[in-house]
């Protein structure tokens, strides 16, 4: 194997797809990229759950494979001198990386162990933005259940029927939905996507027009953007039926500036020493106002902030960090709370429209 | 006590003092700050081998003095929501610190057992920029020695004489030394500073012609400079007689890009996987070219730079982070190194001049 590219577009690739690439497996073989010289360069990242490819232009002097460890071949990727690099690969799986006057011979390995990575049909099409897939699973994804007793939760929901795509994580202790209309008609599909998966893509996605694709059969998801594929097993099984979880009417509604709580909750988390213990925060009103009170062993911290409220007065307890996490992924200015009491779920959603809803269950006293 | 200021000057007041704070000790009072409020406040933080004093003005409705957990009181100030901040201690030590419509109760500690910093009188003054002390701080401070056996080179020699300034740091493998010239005639010291209290001033300090002005007596040094003051016990004891290692000639001098040396030895250390493993990088020369040459387990790295040469051939093997260390306290666009055989010290000089002088013993073989 021999090639030529720029050094920029390969640290790119490099960056793109170690994403995927296995931190601690018995497969030796996967701590390492695939790099395959045909037209162009196509390199792979694979931990034989989500696998992420990346093709840049090349000049290709002689086609071939190998594989190199990722880090090793990223370390050296970003500090190579020149602004192009020449890889050769001899029989012996000696590597060669040439760039300006600096020459590192490094070990490769046989490309034949490298498992492929599964075939997805470009069946079940679904096209978006990538900046608006990006917002979505990044206002979902906290949610997401890390509890592998709950398999199913592991991942977030993406569903999506007439001209509406719903995105949907739940944990057990609240929900984060994220709705998008679609200008065009869409197909019925409904599928698990892992939390990881969604994790490195929002890290890999632009913020921009730009298109993404996506494909799904039975077992897998392949997204297509720019010059990537990912390529991720789905979680099998049944989602939870979160329809029925969200309550049709509140018992009270404030209307409030989400900065504004946010940063009283996130003072107020100044006085929990210690994750294992968990303090309550807790809201009520005084006519016109929230009052924000924590009281832990450390001290007491009391804030208020000006709301509209419509409906009963309310005295609820909450997980602070359950809270913050759904107010760090709004973007809107103010938002609307509605409380049911100080049992019954607690949801925060727009002020117009219905593009998000947090749900988040209260703490029993 | 209570009194009222600007949140933005506790904030960095905190913060400065904060360095001087003890993280483990056995006196639980030292990992708090010491607020006094007289005229004005001023904070302090002390663990008894350095102390840091902070001055802000503020409005003091009644003077008193408190000493606060300085990670609590840190944590709050950065999260405080208003421009002026008001703080108040009543009898039982309860701290209420209120900012805009945030208000936090925390428990403070009796301020009279906070030890006493040691007093510097006002003698051996040397007044020098706080950019200069700066830079001759960060031009020495990687070649003190942290190993506890050594105490006397444990912190950096400050000499001056005439109108010449000396920092100079020793660890027994190599010596980094920087000297500055002084307008006006400069009283006769000879002192040693901790690393860890020049590491701290190395932080605060600015990159400006603001002065700063140092005081020492047998034990103690202090350095005042702004609002705030540092005091910091003195190593005692004799420091290496470093003018005996400088070596007057050289068998080769070449003069060399810093930059491009550095980023050579940046690539060789790629292929160091461990710290443990100590693999030399090797430098000879190839007509007017320095080959940089680095073999380990992991593969091999060969580099060409031009230089300009005299004196004889050469082929030395050298500690790759200690050269680099060397490099990256340079700011010259190109630098003289000077070769004394393959046992020999190497020194890194100017080009012009005589600012600074890096020696570093290579590797025997």
């Amino acid at each position: 194997m021999k090639l030529i590219c720029q050094t920029s577009e390969l640290k790119d690739a490099i960056m793109n797809t170690q994403r995927a690439v296995a931190v601690r497996s018995t497969m030796q073989i996967l701590d390492g990229l695939l790099i395959e010289a045909n037209q162009d360069i196509l390199l792979t990242g694979y931990d034989m759950e989500m696998g992420i490819t990346c093709r840049i232009p090349a000049e290709i002097i002689e086609p071939g494979k190998i594989v190199i460890t990722a880090k090793m071949l990223s370390d050296i990727a970003r500090k190579l001198p020149g602004e192009t690099v020449s890889i050769e690969v001899d029989d012996q799986l000696k590597v060669k990386i040439v760039s300006g006057k600096s020459e590192f011979q490094i070990k490769g390995r046989e490309a034949d162990t490298f498992p492929v990575l599964p075939e997805v049909a470009k069946e079940n099409e679904l096209t978006m933005s990538q900046a608006t897939l990006k917002n979505m699973i990044r206002q979902t994804i906290f949610a997401v259940s890390t509890d592998e007793q709950r398999h199913n939760l592991n991942g977030a929901l993406l569903k999506c029927a007439g001209n509406l795509i719903e995105m949907v994580a739940i944990d057990g202790f609240r929900l984060a939905l994220r709705r998008e209309e679609s200008p065009v008609e869409l197909p019925n599909l409904e599928f698990i996507i892992h939390g990881k998966a969604l994790r490195e893509l929002m890290n890999i996605l632009l913020d921009d027009k730009a298109a993404i694709t996506l494909y799904t059969t039975m077992n897998h998801i392949k997204f297509h953007f720019g010059n990537v594929t990912m390529v991720s097993r789905l979680i099998q099984g049944e989602f939870m039926n979160y329809d029925s979880l969200l309550p049709s009417s509140s018992q009270t509604q404030i209307v409030i500036n989400t900065l504004k709580l946010q940063r009283a909750i996130e003072r107020s988390m100044l006085l929990i020493e210690s994750d294992n213990l968990r303090y309550p925060v807790n809201f009520k009103n005084e006519d016109n106002v929230l009052v924000v009170h924590e009281t832990t062993n450390v001290g007491i911290l009391h804030e208020e902030i000006e709301i509209d409220i419509s409906g009963d007065n309310f005295d609820i307890d909450f997980n602070p960090s359950y809270f913050i996490d759904a107010l760090r992924a709004v973007d809107d200015e103010m938002i609307s709370i509605n409380f049911n009491g100080q049992v019954g779920p607690c949801v925060v959603n727009p002020i117009e429209g219905d593009k998000f809803a947090y749900l988040i269950m209260p703490l029993r006293r």
